[in-house]
C-alpha cells in the first residue's frame, strides 16, 4: 500500500481534546477518527489493526470447539422486560418505531441468545454447546472516556456457553481462561486473570482479564510473585498484605479490563424456560456461561501499554503492516526505482503487507515521525546513503539501533522476519 | 463439521409464516431465526454464506481500488438536520441518549463520510478516492417482509467515490457497474442493470443491479435481445413495443434490487463543504457518487432464483460447504469407518469444506431431505450399498443422476472439482 494514496494519513493536530495515549496516537496516526463522543469510524489503518484482532480471537474461539453466529443488535423491548433489564440497566438504549414497538439497541445478548438456543436444544445429545459472535454492542455510557475504551458504540466478541449441569460448566470455565491467554500471548500482552465480583446470579467471583498499565481504570491488588489478582473492589486484601497464596506481600497495579466471564448459573435459563431432557427422559435446566471480549478496546489497550513518546509499538502480530519501507526524497530517480524494486519483491513475489511511504511532499524527518506514530514493527529505509553502499537500512520500532543489510539480502530475511 | 454438533439444524415446522422462498428455506434449513419482524439471527450455517457474499464482495472493491472502512451506526442528529433527512426520511430510526443526546441509526452512510472525507482530502492530490464499507444498516420500515428481502436491520456493502470533477466521476460509473457485473458472475447470477429514477440530486438515471425472478418486488421493462432494461416506474416503453436501443419486442419482468449505483452529484459536498484545492490553488467541490449492494438481501435473493421444491440450490462460491457426506446409518461400522476416513482425507488432508451427516437418529430419507433442503451443491453418500461395491454415491444438486465412483478416487475427484 502506497501512504500516497492512504485514506486517512497522520494529522499534526487533531480535533477532539485527546486525554488518553490511546486516543491521541490512534487519532494522529489516521488509524481512527471520532464521529462523536464515544463514537469512532475505524480508518483503513485502524481496520486492519482490528481485524487482526478480531481473527486472532475468531481463530480460539474455534479452538474452543465454539460456533460463530452473529445476533441483531435490535432487540425486541420484550426480551429484556422478561429479564427486568430494560428498567434496571441504565445504559440500555431505547428505540421506538414509527410502528410503535420498542427495541433495545443490544448491550449484550442474553436477552436474545437465551430463547435462541431454547428454540434448537431439547435433548442432552444437543449439550454443551458454545456460541460466540463478533459484533457491535451499543452502551449510553454518562460519561464515554479514553478514547476507544469506553465506547457508547463498540466492538465486542461475545461468548455463551450452554450445558447439562454445573459441574460441565466448570469444568469448561478453565478452557475460556485458557483460550483467553492464548490470544493475549498471541498478541504479545501479559495479563492478569484477576477475581472480580461475580454480580448478581452467583456468589461465586467473575473473572476478569486486565493488562497492566497505568492508564488503566481498575485497581488491582495483585501478587508479584504468584498469579495472585484480585480487583480492589471486592478484595479484603491489602498493599502491602501478605498473599493469600504463596505469603509473598501483596501490591497494587492499574489494569484495563479487555474480557471477562461470568457463571451466569440457571438465570437466564429460567427466565426464557430453557431446558433439556437428560438420558432419563427428566426435563432438566440448562447451565450458561457467558464470556466477553472487547475487540475496539483491545486495539486501545494494546496502544496503552506500547507505546513510547514518539507512538505506538504495535505487536507484530496485530500490526496494520509487517514493514513500512520508507523512502527518502532524492532528485536520482535511482532511489525511487530501487524502492520500488524492494516493494515488487515483498508484495508481489513474498506477499509481505508492506506500506511505502512514497511521498514526494513530506521530509526525511517528517516520514521518520510518521513511521514512528504509526508504529509498524520493521522500518526500511531507502535513500541516496543507503544506496551508496548498495543497502537498506533496517530499524525494528521496539529498538533503538539501525542495521545495514545488503540489498539482496533484505528481502529474504524481512521475509524470514515475518514468517518467525 | 459433524451435522450433529451444528448449531441450528433443519426443522420440519418455522414459527412464522414464510410467505417467500427465501424466509422458508432459510428458516427450515437453520440458516437464519427471526428475533422480530424484518430483525434476523445468522445462525453458524447462514453466516458461512453471507461471510462468502461479503468476501467476494470485498474482493471486488479492492480490485476496483476502493479501500475499506467502517463507521458506525450511531450518527449524530445533527448531521441528519444539516441534509433535512431528520426529517424527510421516514424509515429513519431515532434514539435519546439518557445525556439528551440524539442519534439516527444508520440507514445510508452520506451524513457520515462526507464529513469525514472533507476532513481528510485538501489537495486534488488526494482524488479520486474510493471508500466502502461492509456494514449494518438500520431502516424502519412500515411492513418488513420477504424473510432477508426487505429487513429492519441488514448488512450492506456501501461504497462511495469522490472525485475532481463530473467527468471523472462519469469515467469511474461505468468501472463500478463492471465490478458489480463481476461479483455477480462469480456468485452464479444473471444480472439485468436497469435504468432507474435518479433520486433527487440529479435529472439522469440511476442504476439498479436486478436478479431476474417471479418473486421479485420490481417491474422491469426488458429486451429479450439486447441489455436493455429500465424499472416500470420510470419507462416510458411498454411491453410489446419496440425496443429502443435494438429494435426487437420489449417484455417485462420481475426482478430483485441486490444493488444500486447513484450520481450524487455535488448536493451532499456542498451541504457538509467538502471540497479541494486545484492545480492552480482554486478551491473546487468535490463530485461523488454512491453504490449500494445488499449482502444479506443477496443471500435471499440467491435462494429465490435458485431453489427448487425440495429446497435451496446454492451456487458453489457462496455455498455454506463445498460437500455434504451423507452416511446412511448402517449396524456395520465399516460404513462408519468408511465415512469417518473420507471425511478425515477430505478435510484434513485437502482442506475440503464438508458437512458430514454423521446423525444417528435420523433415517437416509431425513438426511436426503435434509441435504436437498440445505442444497450444498455436492452431495456424497456412504451406505452398506455403495461400500458394497467399494464406491461412494456422486450426485450434483443441481443434477438429478447419481453416479458411482470407487472409494479410491473419489477424493482426487472432488479435490478437481473444488478447484475447477
Amino acid at each position: 500500500m502506497r501512504y500516497s494514496k492512504l485514506f486517512g494519513k497522520s494529522r499534526k493536530s487533531i480535533p477532539t481534546d485527546a486525554e488518553s495515549a490511546n486516543a491521541k496516537y490512534l487519532l494522529k496516526g489516521g488509524f481512527v477518527e471520532q464521529l462523536s463522543a464515544g463514537i469512532y469510524t475505524w480508518l483503513p489503518l485502524g481496520l486492519r489493526v482490528l481485524r487482526k484482532v478480531e481473527n486472532i480471537v475468531r481463530q480460539e474461539m474455534e479452538n474452543l470447539g465454539a460456533q460463530e453466529l452473529l445476533m441483531p443488535a435490535l432487540h425486541p423491548k420484550e426480551n429484556w422486560e422478561k429479564t427486568g433489564r430494560w428498567k434496571t440497566m441504565d445504559v440500555l438504549f431505547k428505540v421506538k418505531s414509527q410502528t410503535g414497538k420498542e427495541y433495545a439497541l443490544g448491550a449484550t445478548h442474553e436477552e436474545v441468545i437465551t430463547p435462541l438456543v431454547a428454540r434448537f436444544v431439547q435433548s442432552y445429545k444437543d449439550l454443551p454447546v458454545h456460541l460466540y459472535q463478533i459484533q457491535t454492542k451499543y452502551r449510553d455510557e454518562l460519561r464515554a472516556k479514553s478514547g476507544v475504551l469506553r465506547g457508547r458504540e463498540f466492538g465486542m466478541k461475545d461468548l455463551y456457553s450452554f450445558h447439562r449441569n454445573h459441574e460441565e460448566l466448570q469444568a469448561f470455565y478453565p478452557e475460556a481462561i485458557r483460550a483467553y491467554n492464548e490470544i493475549m500471548n498471541r498478541m504479545g500482552m501479559e495479563i492478569r486473570v484477576t477475581e472480580a465480583s461475580g454480580g448478581p446470579f452467583t456468589e461465586k467471583y467473575s473473572h476478569e482479564f486486565h493488562i497492566l498499565t497505568p492508564a488503566g481504570e481498575d485497581a488491582l491488588v495483585i501478587c508479584g510473585s504468584c498469579d495472585f489478582a484480585q480487583n480492589k473492589e471486592i478484595s479484603k486484601f491489602k498493599k502491602g498484605g501478605e498473599c493469600p497464596k504463596c505469603g509473598k506481600t501483596l501490591s497494587e497495579a492499574k489494569g484495563i479490563e479487555v474480557g471477562n466471564i461470568f457463571d451466569l448459573g440457571t438465570k437466564f435459563a429460567d427466565t426464557f424456560e430453557l431446558s433439556f431432557t437428560d438420558e432419563e427422559g427428566k426435563k432438566q435446566k440448562v447451565w450458561m456461561g457467558c464470556y466477553g471480549f472487547g475487540t475496539t478496546r483491545m486495539v486501545g489497550a494494546v496502544v496503552e501499554a506500547s507505546h513510547d513518546e514518539r507512538g505506538i509499538v504495535w505487536p507484530k502480530s496485530i500490526a496494520p503492516f509487517d514493514v513500512q519501507v520508507v523512502e527518502v526524497k532524492s532528485k536520482k530517480p535511482e532511489v525511487r526505482a530501487a524502492a520500488e524494486d524492494l516493494i515488487r519483491d515483498l508484495e508481489q513475489h513474498h506477499g509481505v503487507d508492506v506500506l511505502y511511504d512514497d511521498r514526494d511532499d513530506a521530509s526525511a524527518g517528517e516520514k521518520f515521525a510518521d513511521a514512528d506514530l504509526i508504529g509498524i514493527p520493521l522500518r526500511l529505509v531507502v535513500s541516496e546513503k543507503t544506496l551508496a553502499k548498495d543497502s537498506v537500512e533496517w530499524k525494528f520500532r521496539a529498538q533503538k539501533e539501525a542495521t545495514l543489510f545488503p540489498s539482496k539480502e533484505v528481502v529474504g530475511k524481512v521475509v524470514e522476519w515475518v514468517n518467525a
